[in-house]
């Protein structure tokens, strides 16, 4: 579907110029006891104000969750299950999950298997949740530790950009969203690496993000549509992840802070070592990489050193088969090739470096 | 796939006659050490011997969970995902479900979600679960007393139907799973009607009911194939299941016995007098229907006097749409229609007589 109050559409997402009337536009085909709207704390006081769709849903169709990566677990799956069920949710509801991709992630899992499944869309309000986690169908939680261990591949309804959202954003969270935007031009588009390398994110010029925005997403779902249950090329978006995902791991399991956006960006200063080792990535643009990424995310955390523990966290991803760890390693900038199975003393050597 | 030492065998499902050379067949794709199983402690007991399959996955790839109706909920799930994790099972790992309906269901749903789902291979154990619930790809768990009220639609790689696992039942399984095979025959087949009402079920003839037990899968599968989210005709298979699910979910919620064949067949002789005064069903054929099951599952449960609770159960059905209450009825034996949305007058009134 095209939603003509958006700036740029194609099909199942837009980047909105008026958001409350992209979804009036979208929530007419639902009866309006139907809509449901599932929430975090954290965006029932910063982003609510901005939906007009909001005030007009019945207050007992709004359910708030807690925010938090410790939060994005069954339990909070189960309340939303029963919210529903309360609220006589039927097959025909519409759940819409406005959030980061904490929310985004648990709300399309809920929406996903509710009654064998229901119609969600996603109104992402972090950077990170624009450029990742509410595009490409990808919902879960965490179990036993473990991140996203449990979930589906269902696709969103419809995805809403919309860029006045990132004006409630500090700078970590502005960063830890250009990561992913990072990504995108590593693995696809030279050029897109060239200008992002000249943006200032300081600046906070979200005019001057949103064609950047648009052009990343349209990456990724360019990717999404060829492979949706990555089976092959969607594993391109894994660049940077199985380094990343472990660093968060660790740090989900030992409580410490760790963003997504900066685990990738560590994990992509990484593994363009082991690109420049085992996929063909020259020694200029490895040094180029490396260089950007310390410039945004300062230096590499203690973890990156501690090789057994990640090692040991990298064994459980969900990219590997047959017990092989598995990455996506970059031939140059704006090129990659998929499936490099590392052993773990060439990937000990490189973390050691 | 269609697997050449089946009976019957058409695209993703067969009638096995030989079940080991079957299974080593679709098993050969997977690394060995990729292999699990999902038994329940009843299947172990009884199924387990006659499934060669079974003595060369190791013992740590094989677990057994609890069997009954009130077992098939998220505990069960969870421990499914931890045992998969623990024992290291990737995307490409492959689940084999042997079981009944509940089993299937369940560890279907576990295999959906693990990791964003890994493939599974349904082998029913029972004749409800061979004509039912194996087939079709409806997944889920009972939740809040709910009947299914969590799951997904996926299909499973493959589904093998062998007869023999018929004799591990008694009667009252028997005639469970006979009601889907009548319903099969009353919404699309009436030589099938005819052909069932023939068919001696104290004779314990197998190779007897294999053809009819196929056919009956078959009308199952033309129209899973047709609509697989059951967005319009596959409702079709509803038929006696608006009041059979009541009668389940009441039973449920009280502790109380009721085998799902058993509800819907009730459920078809309600629904069979809702048909005589809403879709054109003539008294004859009516008569015909209620006759039938009465010989078959006896007299109706004094539960469907309780008119008020059980449309209170109706309520909560996941066919219904906008507040009302969703039927499948026949226009007459061999024919039906979907979306019949009937008044709660109307549907005490009919329970009433």
């Amino acid at each position: 579907m095209k939603m003509k109050n958006s700036i740029y559409s194609t099909d199942g997402i837009s980047l909105s110029g008026n958001i409350t009337a992209d979804l009036n536009d979208i929530c007419r085909d639902f009866p309006s006891d139907k809509i449901f709207v599932l929430l975090d704390q954290n965006t029932s006081e910063n982003c609510r104000k901005r939906l007009e769709l909001l005030s007009t849903v019945p207050e007992q169709n709004v359910i708030i969750i807690q925010d938090g990566e410790s939060n994005k677990n069954l339990d909070q799956v189960q309340a939303v299950w029963q919210f529903l069920g309360e609220q006589m949710a039927d097959r025909k509801s519409l759940l819409v999950n406005v959030g980061g991709g904490m929310l985004t992630d648990l709300g399309g899992f809920a929406a996903s298997t509710y009654k064998r499944g229901i119609q969600f869309i996603n109104v992402p309000t972090t950077l990170l949740a624009m450029v990742d986690a509410s595009v490409g169908g990808k919902t879960g939680v965490n179990f036993r530790g473990l991140k996203n261990e449990v979930g589906l591949i269902r696709q969103a309804l419809h995805v809403f950009l919309y860029p006045p959202f990132l004006e409630t954003l500090d700078d970590e969270n502005l960063r830890s969203g250009f990561a992913e935007m990072l990504k995108s031009a590593l693995i696809k588009d030279p050029q897109l690496w060239n200008d992002l390398k000249a943006f200032n994110l300081d600046a906070r010029s979200y005019g001057d993000l949103a064609p950047l925005l648009w052009r990343s997403v349209m990456i990724k779902k360019e990717i999404v549509d060829l492979d949706p249950n990555e089976n092959g090329i969607r594993k391109a978006l894994n660049f940077g992840h199985t380094v990343g995902h472990a660093l968060e791991s660790q740090a989900l399991h030992t409580g410490r802070k760790m963003m997504h956006g900066y685990a990738v960006a560590y994990g992509m200063s990484v593994e363009a070592r082991l690109s420049g080792r085992f996929s063909g990535l020259t020694e200029e643009d490895r040094d180029d990489i490396i260089a950007v990424i310390r410039k945004i995310y300062g230096k590499l955390p203690e973890q990156i050193q501690q090789q057994k523990e990640l090692i040991d966290y990298m064994r459980f991803d969900k990219k590997n088969e047959r017990n092989q760890i598995n990455f996506t390693l970059l031939n140059k900038i704006g090129s990659c090739e998929v499936n490099n199975f590392i052993s773990e003393e060439d990937i000990s050597k490189t973390l050691a470096v």
